[in-house]
């Protein structure tokens, strides 16, 4: 039977995510590998919202919705994101299953096996495997303390554009997380947001903003997301309620120029016809209420004690002998270990031997680099549990470097 | 932007599945249309399960899960299926978010642009939909009483082969509804069952078998599913919680050989991570309390009264002028009206002028045939409605018929 697979299927491998969600659940390793929200957060008012949807109208809960999305949740929020300075109506958002959903209809949209697609360097997991299931080719730019660089994206679209580089094929988007970056924790300045719409207008290239983990800030000054800058109607942004409510009602929601919003929708009615109807009416009260900005105001709280925590430790027990990003915001610090470490070499042994895991820096590149860098996600282990945590990663090295 | 399209994108059109849901929202149309359970079948003590879980488990329910599904519900999934004649463990069962997402990782798993699909005709809408977007060309086997002609299905495999029909591409899979087929209500009878694994399994071509409708069977005796009579491990199976617990929570599972089961994970690791825990764990704990075959129960009792009534109704009205199908179970009856007849053209006269809804024939065929034929789907009209829904589609035909 394989032999009549599509070469997409052919070509797909097993990737890390699996393993990561299968370490989180042992109850003896300190995990800084999932970026899991810490269940903490989720606020008890949830309880008596799913009680009286349940009750009073589970007839709709229940039961199939619209594909893009209820329309009261749409207008909640277009609402939202107007405050926050995206000019759009209902009729611009669409519901999603995540906000992975929300990538994989605009691969859907734009992606033909042999196209390039542009992402930052390192980049999330999940990206680089919606992109592996479309068959297309990676380009990268480095990402440094202020994001992606932007003289480096001009010089590698001005490469293309003279055929010198991905075989003169322009990307068909550039893919971005531009505040709080998954993995390295760093933000795109707002001179480099204009710098990046500038430069993709210029080249004509669309770009896809991945907002996870914008909302999330703990240090610093809020700066407008891409969308919100998007003057000349290139930005598709991605939002998530993973990470502001709840991972596991599986809602994000698309905001994106009418064209690509029609067609993705097209192909969401084909692919899950609507997102679930009960979480979509949890979330809309849930808003409502003012519980999700509450949520955000716990989990920052939480955050920042979690990134004091870990920096805190990673500067004790390494001292000077390893690098690392001070985050913002979000979930994590990018960590670069002395050359010569491997950490995907190292993982194993870190997992099962010291009880400590993390995610290997390979697996955030689609070259396979970074073999001396990590993820650390500090949202999931108590505060209490980070110093030692990070004690076992330090001892786990050590030996490694004695040997 | 519209230039940079993938050319599945530019081929997608607006299909009538979005009309369908809006029509089906208007108060004052009696809808035949969309497939949707009855509210009512919906049992009250999905409420205390629902508030349990939220009150003790809520950290689980709100968190992401593991791609394949919980463990228990496979579980009780891998149980379910083998007392239903499938031989099937826990490892073999993928939860989906829905059935149509198991459908679109089958896709991903076997199509590319160009390909063949063997479906029914007619055949389920939202299928044709997902097809569409992976530009693969459909052939198809006419249904009749007993389902899909086998006699027709091996002749026109016959022909690919000889290279006679479709440029000699053998189809990736033969696409079926076996039980009160969507939308002809038929069933395919048990000899027709062996007869097509037989052909199937001569000529190298998987099946994927829809198993939406085949737990509510309201007269004649039950017939095994493909995959309990699939000794050469051929057949993916999908099923669906939409009809025998809730569609909103966008719930299904996928059984078939493990080598299509690998990709398809991965697959819907880069799609949506997940499907939602908290509907995963409502319907485990439905399913544990004996609810789901109560629900059946009350579903079936509901519908044989439904299908009366329409048949009944269809009898009264029209007489011997049109034919219809006699559905041993499911939603649906398939009308045929006199040669001349435009179901397509009328239906927004029925839907404005008389206040009924139908979905037209052609949307159901790849080719757009069946234009004096419609759906009656009978699960969402309440019983009291049903005479009133077929008297106003007569008198909206005759107007027609007399002009």
């Amino acid at each position: 039977m394989q032999s009549t697979f599509a070469s997409r299927a052919r070509k797909v491998q097993r990737s890390e995510l699996a393993a990561l969600f299968a370490l989180a659940e042992e109850p003896a390793v300190i995990s800084f590998a999932g970026g899991f929200p810490d269940p903490e957060w989720f606020l008890p008012e949830i309880i008596d919202i799913s009680e009286e949807i349940m009750r009073t109208n589970r007839g709709v809960a229940l039961q199939y919705g619209p594909t893009p999305g209820f329309t009261a949740l749409r207008e909640f929020m277009a609402a939202r994101l107007t405050r926050q300075g995206m000019k759009c109506s209902a009729a611009d958002v669409l519901i999603t299953s995540g906000s992975l959903q929300g990538l994989d209809l605009v691969c859907k949209v734009f992606l033909e096996p042999g196209d390039v697609v542009l992402t930052e360097a390192p980049t999330y997991i999940g990206a680089l495997q919606t992109f592996a299931g479309y068959e297309v080719d990676i380009v990268s730019v480095p990402v440094d303390a202020e994001g992606m660089r932007i003289d480096e994206l001009e010089s590698l679209l001005a490469d293309v554009r003279a055929g010198k580089r991905a075989g003169g094929r322009m990307p068909k988007f550039i893919y971005t997380i531009p505040s709080f970056q998954n993995p390295s924790g760093c933000t795109l300045s707002l001179e480099r947001r204009r710098a990046l719409l500038s430069v993709a207008s210029r080249f004509g290239v669309p770009v896809v903003e991945d907002h996870a983990y914008a909302e999330l800030r703990y240090d610093g000054e809020d700066i407008p997301s891409l969308k919100a800058l998007d003057e000349d109607d290139i930005v598709v942004h991605l939002g998530t309620f993973s990470k502001i409510f709840s991972p596991g009602l599986r809602l994000g929601w698309m905001v994106g120029p009418r064209l690509v919003m029609e067609k993705a929708i097209l192909f969401k009615q084909g692919t899950d016809q609507c997102s679930n109807s009960l979480g979509q009416m949890m979330a809309l009260e849930y808003g409502k209420r003012g519980l999700i900005e509450k949520q955000i105001e716990v989990t920052i709280a939480s955050l920042r004690r979690k990134k004091d925590e870990t920096l805190k430790a990673l500067r004790t027990c390494f001292g000077d002998s390893i690098t690392y990003t001070i985050p913002q915001g979000g979930f994590y610090t990018w960590v670069t270990f002395p050359e010569g470490v491997d950490t995907v070499a190292l993982l194993p042994r870190a997992v099962k031997e010291y009880r400590v895991a993390y995610v290997a820096g390979p697996s955030f590149y689609a070259d396979r680099s970074g073999g001396n860098q990590a993820r650390l996600c500090f949202s999931q282990p108590r505060v209490d549990q980070i110093e030692e945590g990070i004690r076992r990663l330090h001892e786990c090295l050590s030996a490694r470097l004695a040997q």
